[in-house]
């Protein structure tokens, strides 16, 4: 399993329209087949700081994410509401193992 | 849903043991009623480094999980192999809904 943390800030005035844009891209990222999770979280005390949690079940299959028509809708939609560049960092499954995702 | 990531610091020489240990403690937390997820994932750019992931379905879980044999089995068995303190970032779902963690 490759899992990815996409650390997320955005402006505070653009906290909600990233919801709505994000969690339509969670949705469709679900239904490629590379993909077994894509969590989206917001910190407790920060309202403008997100994660999202992308688990993937092969090492082509992030690559594969960003040719989608959903990925590109969203990076676009996004683009102006960052209150800083993104940054992530990539992990590998201890538990479960990868049928359990 | 609330969601805890613990970020983990070990030595270099306790990384299999930590895993071992992690894993155990992972599998028992799992049967806990509040709990809905406890995955252990370890950085692919520096294996001593790991996040415990633990989605928690009510409030009062994380510290209801505080106080199971199998956490204190665990916090001891890993005191000796941290090489800082560990870390907790909180956050709630945004995606997918509390019904589908």
């Amino acid at each position: 399993m490759f899992v990815v943390h996409v650390h997320v800030h955005v402006k505070a005035e653009c906290v909600e329209a990233f919801k709505l844009a994000t969690q339509a891209n969670a949705r469709a990222s679900l239904l490629e087949a590379g993909v077994a999770r894509f969590d989206v979280i917001q910190q407790l005390d920060d309202p403008t700081r997100f994660l999202l949690v992308e688990a993937y079940r092969f090492a082509d299959a992030p690559a594969a994410h960003k040719e989608t028509s959903h990925y590109l809708a969203w990076r676009d939609a996004v683009a102006s509401m960052m209150a800083e560049p993104r940054s992530s960092v990539k992990y590998v499954n201890v538990h479960p193992v990868d049928a359990e995702w």
